[in-house]
């Protein structure tokens, strides 16, 4: 095996060092995947965090000193903050530098970092479908990504080589990797992810509306169901609210068809048709059974 | 320790035998609180299992022949049934029997069977805030209940001897035990568990009306998020049924206030409101932190 194979990358440079980027440098680690990770994040205390968790091995106060010299670079913030890193990085990045990032909306973030980054510089963006509703360096581990899905989503004419280098990466991370275009990406992700969140966020709201006695009693009483929506609605603030204002579309038209059916159960709840329930209720265990065949439950 | 405390119950009998009522058998068992177990339930296969299973002493075909001679009687059925297995085994209960229940909605479950049982019988209606998504005898296991709260709405006038043999018996179970009135319950229980499942069962639904290719590729991606709602959604379809159709005036209040919430958040989205999305994205995970305080997470 020659140095490149046991080592793809000589330095990888990660912008913002949170739950994924942090899982991502365990893993690295690990694998032997980089002779060098560097680290950036704005905030002191997470740079100080990632230092003393011995992830990488140096951290930056800038960006740009990040990227240079690196051969791959990883954009880990909120999405809403890329087009902003993009051009504190762009004058910086190394000739064939591959710039990744694992953004959970892609068309938006396309639009936000390719036209910033200079000719000669590959472009692969990638979401690992992982996560938790913790953050923070401190949250990330290193089987994160085991049997998760990562997609990548390459604009047409990016470099087949690139693509390729950024796949190994994920599937030494135990992932499995599929390509497919933007847009779909974001439709697909607007059901299985965004919209769970949007909903488990508004009902925890209404909670927390509630008057002071009954609000008590719900958080006593959590029971299965809300307690499990409250666990989403923990997750990131500002990484949600970045993927909402970057996936409008595709969001509201699954929230439409959400809420149309709403509505419908609404009105079988109002005037007594159990079997309209029963029925929906019957159809909704075999989704779950076909997840659990894919393994994915 | 006289022989009542050690062996509280002399007959128990277990109308239905499923999730519940069979980890209810199991705890009976372990904990040597009665001299036999008998259950009821209508389907040949579920009472052959709970024989096999070895947690009950013998099961019947009618709920009257389970009833006669039992001190303790628990409702285990959907709560549509509770009305004609009150008609079934009234003529039949010893005198001073106690009837409890397992349901999920209370102020409906007093209406349905209170009226029909004979003087000098205890109902004391019961509500453990435990279960899954499995049905069936088999799904059931001994440390259900452990550490979750029962909630007990007996209404005015019950005995209050028999309101604390029942509670004896959840907190040998290793439940926690409360006293409320019947309507609060089912206002607290509609957004802490029915709303949340309605919403579950919705967005399921919604998926599984997408076009062919889209839904194959939100099953193999099921993301955190998702993949939690389809297991929510997985819940037994008939005793949902009867939840929502047993309690639609708090379920449809709770709704009221979920859609209008949510009506808020579509605007914000649409319109590109960030602070909007990330106030209530910060806000609701201290309600989070509230329920980890609780030890309810």
């Amino acid at each position: 095996m020659s140095e490149s194979e046991t080592t793809p990358f000589d330095r990888v440079a990660l912008i913002g060092i949170g739950l994924i980027c942090s899982s991502m440098a365990r893993v690295i680690r690990r694998e032997g995947l980089a002779h060098e990770v560097v680290a950036f994040s704005r905030t002191e205390d997470t740079r100080r965090q990632a230092v003393s968790l011995g992830i990488v091995d140096r951290v930056t106060e800038t960006a740009a000193e990040a990227v240079a010299g690196a051969d791959l670079v990883v954009l880990g913030t909120p999405v809403g903050a890329y087009a902003a890193v993009a051009e504190a990085i762009a004058d910086h990045l190394a000739a064939g530098a591959i710039v990744t990032d694992v953004g959970s909306v892609k068309g938006a973030v396309i639009d936000a970092v390719a036209p910033r980054l200079p000719g000669g510089v590959h472009f692969v963006p990638g979401h690992p479908l992982a996560g938790t509703e913790h953050s923070g360096p401190e949250a990330g581990f290193d089987t994160l990504f085991e049997g998760r899905w990562c997609i990548l989503t390459p604009p047409e004419g990016t470099d087949p080589e690139a693509v390729e280098r950024v796949a190994g990466l994920w599937r030494r991370a135990g992932s499995m990797v599929d390509v497919m275009d933007a847009a779909h990406h974001d439709l697909v992700l607007a059901i299985t992810s965004h919209l769970p969140h949007l909903i488990a966020y508004n009902i925890v709201g209404t909670v927390s509306d509630l008057e002071d006695q009954t609000k008590r009693e719900v958080i006593k009483y959590a029971a299965s169901g809300f307690r499990d929506f409250t666990r989403i609605a923990a997750s990131d603030p500002v990484m949600w609210r970045d993927i909402f204002m970057n996936n409008r579309e595709a969001v509201l038209e699954m929230l439409g068809r959400f809420t149309e059916d709403l509505t419908r159960l609404q009105r079988a709840i109002r005037w007594g048709e159990a079997d309209t329930l029963e029925a929906l209720f019957s159809r909704t265990r075999d989704i779950r059974r076909q997840i659990i065949a894919e393994k994915q439950a």
